[in-house]
C-alpha cells in the first residue's frame, strides 16, 4: 500500500506557478483512505489553544496523543496542526480523534474543493485561505500576486482541529489575539463561534487580494486605449486566469455556509448561525464582485481588439496620406522626365521649352499636395495621430 | 479594539470615482460588530417625525436617548439618522433600539450589499438609493452621473429607525410631505407602511436615473456608427462598468422584496404587502430595463468594432484607388523616361521620335486613368467615402 | 395630489420613435394610487357589450355610473373603456368597480410590465398588444414597424372591465363579431372564456408581426454577405433592439398564462383552464421564434463582422496585385532612365546601345507581368473578386 | 365561419425552403376550434391496421365512420390518416373519436410545437417527425438536406389515431412490419407500447440526419481554415439556422417523453414506462449531439473570422515585401536618373562618370534587395504564404 | 430479426478519429432490444474473480452458464465480460443473469449516454472509461491523445457484472489487485463496495487526461501571443472539440452519483454511500477543471485573434515605414530627373547648374529620411517589431 506521489503539487506556492488542474488526483486505482505525502512538504507542528471564559493557554504538542487529554475538559480545545510532512502523525492524530479515513485523506491529500461533510459527531469543512504576496506595483505595471492554502476544519464537541498545509503562514493571528486578549464574545462562545471566526477570517481575507486586483485591472484601463501592446494581452489573459482560480476557491464555499446556516446539525447552536449569515453575506459579496471583475476584463478584452484596431488604422492613415501625396507628384515628375523628342515633332513636350515651364510646374504639384493635405484634414486624420495619452 | 479604517470608502460620491470592490469589508480579523467610522464620514443628526391620524410633528433630538421616550407609545414614530461620523451616538443608539451588534455593524460600516435579515422582533433592510447628480449632456457628450448612498431601515413594532451615510441628502422628502399635509393613507397606516412608503420611493428613484442613460446610449448610436473615436470606446466601457454597479444595488433588492411580500413576519401586516408587491413589480422593471441595457451596450461594443473595420476599409480604398490609378501611369512615365539610344538602333524607343508621340502618350494615360476610375465607380467604392454622417 | 406629467410617454407610438426605458415610473415620491394623465392621451370612451346565449347588445355608455346596472344581472357584462384621458371619469369608473387604488393606478399609469395580480374578488391581468402598421417594405428594405399599446383586464363574476390606451385602434374586432354572430361556444361561456378569446387575439396578434419580421431578416441575408454597408449594421442594431422590445412584452405574459392555468382562483372554470393552455401554447410558440430571430440576427452580426473584413481582403488584394505588378517595372524603366554615362566606360548601361535593347526590356517586363499575373491567378485572387451576387 | 388561408405553410417540404417562423398560427381572431386546410394539402386516407396476439390485418377505409366499429373491439386498432386536406373528413373523424375541438385543431393546423395533453380519457402527443431527404454531398460540398412532418398521436384506450400532415411519406415501416411479421413484443402488447414503438421510430430518425450534419461540419473544418470564402460563411450561416431548426423541434419532446414517464396517466402501464424511458435516454442523446454540434458551428465562425484575418495578413505580407524591396530600388534608380550638370560642377553626379559606376549601381541594389529578402525570411514571412492545405 | 449494422462505430479509437455524433443509434425501426454486433468488436472473453473475507480466487468462464453457480454463493461474485464481438454468448449471458432486454441492449449497443436505471432488484450503471494513449509531445507540440470505452455495470446482490467493450484494455487492475491482495477493505465488504471502488478507479482516470491537457493549454499560450499560425487556430480548435467529447462523457455521471448518493436503492448500504459520495466529489473536480479548460481555451481564441492583428499590426508598419521614407525620396528624385529645358528659360531647374546642387539635393533627401525614422521611432514603431519571444 506504498503511496507513490505522482506530480503532488507542492503547498504553498503563488498562484503564478501554480498549475490550472490544481486538484490533487489519487493515483488510478489508490486504496481510498491512502495518504499522500509530497517530499516537499512542510515538516509537522502541532499546537494547542485552550480557553474557557475565565483562562485561556497555548502549548506546543510534541505528540497527537498529547491532545486526547483536552479534548473531553469542558474548556474549548483548538488543537492546530501545520505541515503535512509527517505521514506517522498524521495517521496518530487520525486515530487520536477518531477521524475516518476518508476525513484524513481529504485533509492531507490536497488541494481538495472546497465542502462540508458530516461524519457521525464530526463535521469536516474544508476551506481555503488565501494572502497577498505582492502588491500591485504602479511602476512596473506588475500584477498583483497571491498565495493560497488549504485550511481543514473538524469539529467536534469541545474541541476544533485545524489543519494547514503550512508552517507558520497563516492569517489566524487575529483570532489568536482575540483570545488571548479576551476581546469581544469568542472567550465565553463555544467551539462553533470558533469554527465561525476563523471560518469569517478566511473569507475576510480574501478582500484586499480583489481591492489589488481592482486597482490593477483600472491600471490597465488605460493601457489597454492608450498603450495597447503584446503584453497588456497578456496581462489580460493571466488576470482572466488569477480570478477563475479564485472564483474556483470561493465559489464552492458559498454552497457550504449556506449549507451550516440551514442545516440541522447539533454542532453549530442558532445564536451562532446569525453570524454564520453575516458570513455568507461576505462570501455572497466577494462572489459579487468577482463577477464584476470577470466582466471588466471580458470588456477589456474586446477594447484591446478595438484598440489594435484603431492602431491599424492610424498607420493605414499615414501610410494613405503619404502615398496619396506623393504618388500624383511621382506620376507628374515622371512625366517631364520622357524623353520625347521636341526636334522630331513640335507636340512632343512643348512645356519643357516654356519660359516657366519648371515654376508652373512646380506650382501644380505644390497646388495638388496642398489640396490633398486639406482633403485629409477635413476628413479628420490628423486628429486621432496626434493625441496619444489624453490623461497621466 | 481601536478600529482602524483602510481605505474604507467615503460615504456619498460620485459612481465616476468609486472603486470597483464597492464593498465595506472588515480590516482582516476585525471583532465581529465593530464599527469602523470613516474620517471624512459626516457628523451624526438624529430627527424625529412622530405621527397618527390626526397630529404629526417633526423634531430634532439631541441624542439617542431621547428617542426612547416616543418608542413605546401608540404613535408611529420616525426615527432618522444622517451621518455616520460618531460612533458614542451610533452605540447608544444601538443599546436604546436593543439592537443586534452585527446589526449595527451592518447599518454604520457601509457600503453593505442589499439583504433583509430578522432578528427576533425587528427587521433589518439594508437598500442602496441613488440620486442624478448630472444630466447626460449633449453638447459635451458628457454621460451622466448619479451618486449612490446606503439607507438602513430597522423596523419594529410601533418605530421605524432609517440609517442614512450622509447629512441632507436623500430622496425621502416626499414621504415627509405626505406626513406632513396628510396625503393618502399614510398617517392612517402603520410602520410597515411606512416602510414600504420608503422604499418605493427608493425604487422610483432609480427611473429618473435609467432615463439619462438611456438617452444617453441612443444618442451614442450614431457616435458609434458614424464619428467612431477612441473615445467612443472608452465611453462605452465606462457607460456598461455604471450599469453593473446600479445592477449590483438593485438586484438584492429585487429578491429582499420577494422574501417581504412572501415570507410570514408579523411585523408587515397583509394589507401592506399587496403595496410590496407592486413595489416589488418596480423593482423588476427596473431590472428588465438594465438588461435590456446591458444588451444594447454590448451591441453598441459589437457595431463599434464593425464601424473602425467600416473605417480602415475606407481607408484602404482611398489608398487603393490612388495607388491603382496613378502607379500604372507613372510605369508609362517612366518607360518613356528610358535612355535607350535611338541611334543605336531603330527600335530602340521609335516612339520618342513619332510626331504624336507625346500626344498619344497622354492620352493612353488618361484613358487608363479613366477605365480605372469607371471600374472603381462601378464597384461602389466612392458612394461610402463621401455620405458621412446621412441625419444630424 | 395634482399629478405632473414628466415626460409620460404618449399613448400608441411606432416603436421605432419609443424609447427604450418604456415603462411609466411614478414621479419620485408620489402618493400610491395617483393617476398620471398624459395631456395627449386620447379621449376616453365606454362601450358595454352584453350578452347571454340568446340576447347580445352593444351600446355606448355616457358614464362609468351607466354601468352599474348591468354588474349584478346574470348576463356577461364587458365594458369597455378606450382612452385615458379623462382622469374624473377614470376615478369613477374605480369606484363603480370597486377597484383597489393599485389596480387602477396600473391600468391607468402606462405603460406597466405584464402581470397578473389578484384582488379579493376581482383578477388584473395586464397585457400589451401589437398591432403591424408597416410591412417590411422590399425595395427600400425598410423594416417592418409595430404600435403597441397596453389592455388591461379586470375580470370579476358576471361582468369583465378591459382598459385600452388608445381609441378605436385594437385587434379585438373578431371576438366582437363572434359575440354579435353566435360564433363558436362564446355566447354561452361565462366571462372567463370571454377573458380567454380576448387573451388568445391578442397573442395570436403577435405572430402576423414576428412573420414581418422573419421576411425582414430573410432578405437582410444577402446584403450582409454580399453588399454590407454602415446602413446594414444599422438595420441589424435596429432589429435587435425591436426584438428586444417585443421579448420584453411577450416574456412576462407566458409567466401570467401560465399562472392563470394552474393557479386555483374560483374566477377561472376548468374548462376554460384547457383553453388557456392552448393560449399558453402560443405564447410559448412566439417566445421559440423570437429567441431563434435573436440567435439569428447575432448570427447575422458576426456574418457582417466576417463580411467587411472580406471586403477589405478583397481591396487589399486590388492594391497588392496592382502593386506588386507595376512596381517593379517601375523599378525597370527607372534603372534604363539612369543617366551613367556611357562614354565614360564600356560597363555603364552597354545596354541602352545594344540593337535589341528597348524589345527585349519590354519583353522582359512583359514577362514579370504575365508570370506574376498568373502567380496571383494560381492563388485564386482572381475569383472572389468578381462574382459579387451569386443569386438575384 | 370560413376558414382563409393566409401563408399557411405547405406540409412537407425542404427545411431549406422553409421560412423560420414555421409555426402554424391562427388569422387573428379566428374561434377556436376551426381548421384550416391549405390548398395544397395532400388529399387524405385513411388506414387502419388491427391486431391482437393471434391476428392482424390491414385495411384502407372509406370514411371515419368505418373506423367506429374497430374502436370498442379487444383488439387494438391502429387507425393512420395521411394527408390534411378534406375538412370534412377531418370533421367526421373528430366526431368518431369524440376529439376535443382544441385536439382536432392542433392536430390538422399544422405545424405545432410538439406537447403532450390529456384529455379526459384521450392522451394528445404532438411530435415532429423528420427524413433526410439528400446526403451531404462531398463533391459539391452540399449540405445535408431533410424533411420535416408533424404527426400527431392520440391515445385511447383501445386505439391510437395517428395523423400525418403528408401522403405515403413517413417512417413508420418498420412498425408496420413488426405487427405483419409479430416480431418482438409489439403484438402481445397494448396501444400504449404501440405508441412508444413508433415514438421510437420518430426519435431515432433524427440520428441518420445527425450523422449526416456531423460529416458535413468535418468536411467544412479543413474549408474553413484554409480556403475560406464569402461562401463558407454562408454555409456556417446556414448549418446554424438548420441546426436551430432541429433543435426546435426536439427541444420540446424531451419535456413531453420526461412526463409521460413521470406522469401517472393510466392509459400508459408502468411497464411500457420502462421503455418510454429508454425512448426519453434517445432524446437526450439526440439533444447533447446537437449542442455539440452547436457549439462547434460556433467555434468554425470564430475559426473562419481568425482565417479571412491570416488570409489578409499574407495579402499585407506580399505587398510589403514587394514594396520595401523595390521602393528603395527605384529610389536610388531615380537618384542616378537626375539631370544634374557634372559639366556645372564636378559635385554634381560624379558617379555617372565612373568606371564601374553602373555595375557598382547594380551591385548596391541587388544587395539591398537580398539583405531585406533574408530580412523577411529571418521573419518567417515566406513559410506561411507557401503551405495552403497541408492535407487532402 | 437480423440485426443490420449500419456505421456502428468500432469499439475502442482514439479521440481523434473518433466522429462527433458519437453515439449508437439503433438503424431506425429496430426492434427493442435488438443487439447490434460491430463486425470489427473484439472477441468476447468471460472472468470471474469470487471473494470473501477470506479466499479470492480469479477464473476463466467458458460459457455464461458457468457464472450462474456462482451467483446465488454468499462470496462476492465479479463477473467481468471484455469484448462485445459474440452475440450468442451475449444472449446467453442475458438468460443467466435474468437482464431485461433494454439492460443488454445498452450493454451491447456502445456506445450508450452514461447512466443509472434501476430493473427490479438490479442496479444498471453505464460509465465511460478514458485512458490516456500518449501523452503531449513538447517537441512536436503534438496534443495528448485518449482512448475511452464503456464500462457497464449491472449489480445485484451478490454479484456484480461488467461489460467492457474491448478486450485487455482497462484500467481496473488496480482493484484486482486490492482484492488478490487483501488491501483495504474491499475483501470485506459487499458487492456495493466492489461497485463503488471500480467507479472510483474510472473517475480518478480522468485526472492524469485532464493533466496532460492542462500543461498542453499551458504550452500553447506562448505559442497563440508570440507565433501564432495557422496550426495554432487548428490546434484550439481541436482542443475544444476533445474537451466538449470528455465533458459529454463525464457530466453525465455526475447526475449519476448523485442520484446513487441520495436515490434510497436496498442494493447500496448507507456505509457505501459516504464512499460514494467522495467519488461523487472527485466527478464535480473534474467538471470544475474542464470548465475552467473550456474557459481558457475561448480566452486563448480572443488572445489569437488580437495576436493575428497585432501582426498585421506590425506588418503595416514596415510597410508604411518604407513607403513613408522612400516615396517622398524618389519624388526629389524624380523631380531632378525633369528634362526642363534650362537652355529655354533661366527658371527651368536651374538647381541642375548649381556648384553645389547635387550635393544639396542629397542633403535633403537624407535629412527628411532621418526626420521620418525619427518620427517613426518617437512613434514607438521599432520597439514592438524587435521583440519577438520574451523568454523561451
Amino acid at each position: 500500500m506504498q503511496p507513490h506521489s505522482n506530480s503532488v503539487p507542492s503547498a504553498i506556492r503563488e498562484e503564478d506557478e501554480r498549475r490550472h488542474w490544481d486538484y490533487h488526483y489519487d493515483p488510478v486505482g489508490m486504496t481510498p483512505g491512502t495518504l499522500v505525502i509530497d517530499e516537499d512538504a512542510s515538516p509537522t507542528e502541532l499546537t494547542l489553544i485552550d480557553y474557557n471564559s475565565e483562562n485561556a493557554f497555548r502549548k506546543t504538542l510534541r505528540s497527537p496523543e498529547e491532545a486526547a487529554n483536552y479534548l473531553d475538559t469542558e474548556s474549548i480545545s483548538w488543537i492546530d496542526l501545520q505541515g503535512l510532512g509527517n505521514e506517522d502523525v498524521l495517521n496518530r492524530l487520525g486515530s487520536v480523534f477518531h477521524l475516518h479515513p476518508l476525513v484524513l485523506e481529504d485533509v492531507v491529500n490536497v488541494p481538495q474543493r472546497p465542502k462540508i461533510e458530516y461524519y457521525n459527531d464530526q463535521l469536516l469543512i474544508i476551506t481555503r485561505m488565501v494572502m497577498l504576496t505582492s502588491k500591485h506595483n504602479e511602476d512596473t505595471e506588475e500584477a498583483p500576486k497571491f498565495a493560497s492554502e488549504q485550511l481543514s476544519f473538524v469539529l467536534g464537541k469541545n474541541y476544533l482541529l485545524t489543519v494547514q498545509e503550512e508552517l507558520n503562514q497563516d492569517c489566524l493571528d487575529p483570532v489568536r489575539q482575540r483570545i488571548r486578549q479576551n476581546q469581544g464574545l469568542i472567550r465565553g462562545a463555544g467551539t462553533d463561534y470558533l469554527a465561525y471566526a476563523l471560518l469569517d477570517v478566511v473569507i475576510d481575507a480574501y478582500f484586499p487580494v480583489l481591492e489589488e486586483y481592482g486597482e490593477y485591472i483600472e491600471s490597465l484601463e488605460d493601457e489597454v486605449i492608450f498603450t495597447p501592446s503584446r503584453q497588456t494581452v497578456q496581462k489580460i489573459y493571466r488576470i482572466r486566469r488569477e480570478l477563475m482560480s479564485l472564483r474556483r476557491s470561493i465559489w464552492p464555499q458559498r454552497n457550504n455556509l449556506s449549507r451550516l446556516v440551514r442545516d440541522g446539525s447539533e454542532l453549530i447552536r442558532p445564536e451562532v448561525r446569525v453570524y454564520l449569515q453575516d458570513c455568507y453575506d461576505h462570501v455572497v459579496q466577494v462572489l459579487d464582485i468577482l463577477e464584476t471583475y470577470r466582466e471588466l476584463t471580458a470588456n477589456l478584452m474586446d477594447v484591446y481588439l478595438s484598440s489594435v484596431s484603431n492602431k491599424m488604422n492610424e498607420v493605414m492613415k499615414i501610410l494613405t496620406m503619404v502615398s496619396a501625396i506623393f504618388i500624383p507628384l511621382t506620376f507628374i515628375a515622371g512625366v517631364y522626365g520622357m524623353n520625347f523628342d521636341y526636334d522630331a515633332s513640335p507636340w512632343n513636350m512643348p512645356e519643357l521649352e516654356y519660359y516657366w515651364g519648371y515654376p508652373l510646374c512646380w506650382a501644380m504639384m505644390i497646388a495638388i499636395a496642398l489640396s490633398l493635405t486639406y482633403y485629409f484634414w477635413r476628413k479628420g486624420w490628423f486628429e486621432s495621430t496626434v493625441t496619444k495619452v489624453p490623461k497621466t
